[in-house]
């Protein structure tokens, strides 16, 4: 859809036409097309959606639209939506309101409604119970598959998944059937006699991060929520899992950067934040950098003596912040993938030593054929050889410990990435240089 | 599942005990279980599974597992494995296996389902051709809602996913169907009546990452794929669209970080292969950082005059190096989930600019009173100021121009990550440096 005639329609006030358009746009284009409005046009355009696909183009919404529209909506409008909005996007909803907004809308719910709504809201930061649905469909065990797709012909309209139904008793989840099975198998066979009983299960306290891994690990569509005693409360769905995985690995790059991490996209980030999310770990590297900085202040006298010694000081740090990244990185992909753990650290720095000694030798015989070419000076290839190998074997191991042990700490393993591992690593091969450099060309 | 007590019966040979254990377990935890025997353990291990969940245990396997168990099975074993593997993964498995085991197999197919594999083969790698899955339900337009649920009852066991279904006419997808419209729907209503017709679609030469995007942006659980003349030839599930987003962000991470990226885990990888995958980078990164080595020689005289210089260098370099990294991980990011396009690019490098701007008199003025607090020397402070300050914008654009100009030059955007605009800026910024240090300090 071509966004300059949807306005132009829009501002000519051919409703018939713009309604038509809307009517057979998806609700996720829709909500892209209506990002461009005036505030204006924005609650006029909206006006105009179909009542069945209204709330669905609402919860695609930024958040700043939203809080727009529920403060121009009438009571009769507030209502609707919050009739057909699934209970995990009303809660997004309320979390990014204000106050007063929250007080109206929780007047708008019933008594069972707000409840939930409110437990959900307790829940941690990114949790599962804090991302989770509580609309899904509960069987009982007796029964049969016919009565359950009765059930769902009845109900599931208002569900947000109805591809996987739990089988529940007293509360307590007993086994899963999926839609498949029901569509599938013979009518009067009981939910008994299907289910699945092996259970993939989270807590409300579970983290997101964990509960969105769960899907890619088993193929799950949705995954059922426990409460501390054991109650099923709902269920996470696979959309918002992937959103999760998408977000945390945003995060992860953003951590890994030096960029605090922020959940707005880039052009939505003003100047002032952008720059106050990368001022923080700028200073901290910045002032950590002093330490190679008096490392090379008590050298003076060795590059006052030889020049040359200074203009090698690039190459060898940045190889050395190189390697220790390439390590650093591996390990914290590792980590959040699940396929390394704590427990790993000696084969982890033992495979590490033997690919550093591999990778030194040749970077260390490459520059020091390049030296010869074009310096004729055999002593300085010496020294580079010898400072290239000790520095990407100390680079390697600092790059993949520092990962582990914040893991270990509970501590993002995100943060031992480039930029700290370089400065670290900076100061190691510095002071690795200076010292081969004074034994072995008789300085003091 | 205790993996130590599993062994301890299939070497006991308590053969009923092991198959109520693998009958109780998921395929998916079954298959990390079978990755810790030995080869032989293995093939017995496998024929305990019941027929049921054998083919979904062995599509979860590792692909070095497959082709051992391909090499061991019978006649009878690998047409019962072919019958219940679905398309994409039987395509998955064909792409590991030496060429006899490959003639093998093909032996064991119809014609019609050869002529399927042999087509998908041929997709691209990395398309959504070579990621798909040709069991799908197609419906007429004409066929009611109680028919389609026969239909799928009939037939629907055999398929990946019941939970879209492909209304089509001559070949050419018309209309989608979800099993909830199915299952919520009146029996009577045909599917011309139900079906969705704004189709999103990939074709089989879309590639894979592109494919994977339009799954969180638009929250399906499968994606029909057409061929070039338009007909409907499969669909790409849920399960390996998320496979995908994973796998390439995996990669995206390794490739910013200097990586060649490697589809195997780590320590799936051998120490050669590691060392192979970090070399290549290191030395062309090693190489190129004789550039700012030779800026270095030319002004020997000056840090000859003032050694204090020298101490500065890796703080400067490491922070424009920071800063550059940091605005290319936002462009590289903001690329990939196609939320910054090329045509973007006066108002990334203008965004960047005032960020950079912010950003570098902060770090000057907190520089500054170090320098002055440490050293007392304000014309120190005055040349870092300002050399920071400059080094920092420059840094950040060229950290935004570069992933830019890589993605409109269909290169992967990702090599314009930290190693390579840190190696890039080092050069700069040492300019820079020495460039205001003679001027300001009125040396040659």
């Amino acid at each position: 859809m071509n966004k300059q005639i949807f306005m132009d329609l829009l501002e000519k006030k051919e409703f018939k036409a713009v309604r038509s358009i809307l009517e057979v746009m998806n609700t996720v284009d829709i909500a892209a097309l209506l990002a461009d409005l005036e505030d204006k046009e924005l609650i006029q355009a909206f006006r105009l959606i179909e009542k069945s696909k209204a709330a669905d183009v609402f919860a695609q919404m930024s958040s700043s639209m939203q809080v727009y529209l529920v403060e121009m909506f009438t009571e009769k409008e507030l209502q609707e939506l919050l009739n057909d909005l699934y209970m995990d996007d009303t809660v997004d909803l309320l979390e990014e309101l204000p106050a007063n907004l929250v007080t109206r809308i929780l007047d708008h719910v019933s008594k069972e409604k707000r409840d939930q709504i409110n437990t959900i809201l307790n829940y941690p930061e990114d949790s599962a119970g804090s991302i989770m649905t509580t609309e899904y469909v509960d069987l009982k065990k007796t029964t049969t598959v016919k009565e359950a797709m009765a059930h769902i012909k009845e109900t599931g309209i208002r569900k947000e998944t109805i591809y996987t139904c739990y089988i529940l008793e007293n509360r307590r989840l007993i086994g899963i059937v999926s839609a498949k099975d029901l569509m599938t198998m013979d009518d009067d066979l009981q939910m008994e006699e299907l289910m699945e009983t092996e259970i993939i299960s989270v807590t409300t306290h579970t983290d997101q991060e964990e509960t969105a891994r769960l899907f890619a690990k088993y193929d799950l569509l949705a995954l059922p929520v426990l409460d501390m005693q054991g109650y099923m409360v709902g269920i996470v769905t696979i959309d918002d899992a992937l959103d999760v995985i998408v977000d945390e690995t945003t995060e992860d790059m953003e951590i890994m950067n030096a960029l605090n991490p922020s959940e707005k996209t880039y052009f939505e980030t003003s100047v002032a934040v952008h720059a106050k999310n990368r001022i923080g770990w700028l200073l901290v590297l910045m002032l950590s950098a002093t330490i190679t900085q008096t490392i090379i202040a008590r050298y003076e006298a060795a590059f006052a003596a030889l020049p040359l010694l200074v203009s090698f000081i690039p190459m060898l740090t940045d190889t050395g912040g190189n390697c220790g990244s390439q390590s650093s990185t591996l390990v914290i992909r590792g980590l959040a993938l699940d396929e390394i753990h704590f427990q790993d650290i000696f084969r982890v720095v033992f495979k590490e030593f033997r690919v550093a000694l591999l990778v030194g030798v040749v970077l260390a015989v490459t520059n020091g054929i390049y030296i010869m070419v074009r310096y004729h000076d055999p002593m300085m290839a010496v020294l580079i050889a010898i400072s290239l190998t000790a520095t990407i074997i100390m680079a390697k191991i600092i790059g993949c410990i520092l990962p582990l042990f914040a893991k270990k700490l509970h501590v993002d393993p995100a943060i031992m990435a480039a930029p700290l591992i370089t400065t670290i690593v900076d100061a190691g091969s510095i002071l690795i240089y200076f010292q081969v450099a004074t034994h072995l060309l008789g300085m003091v």
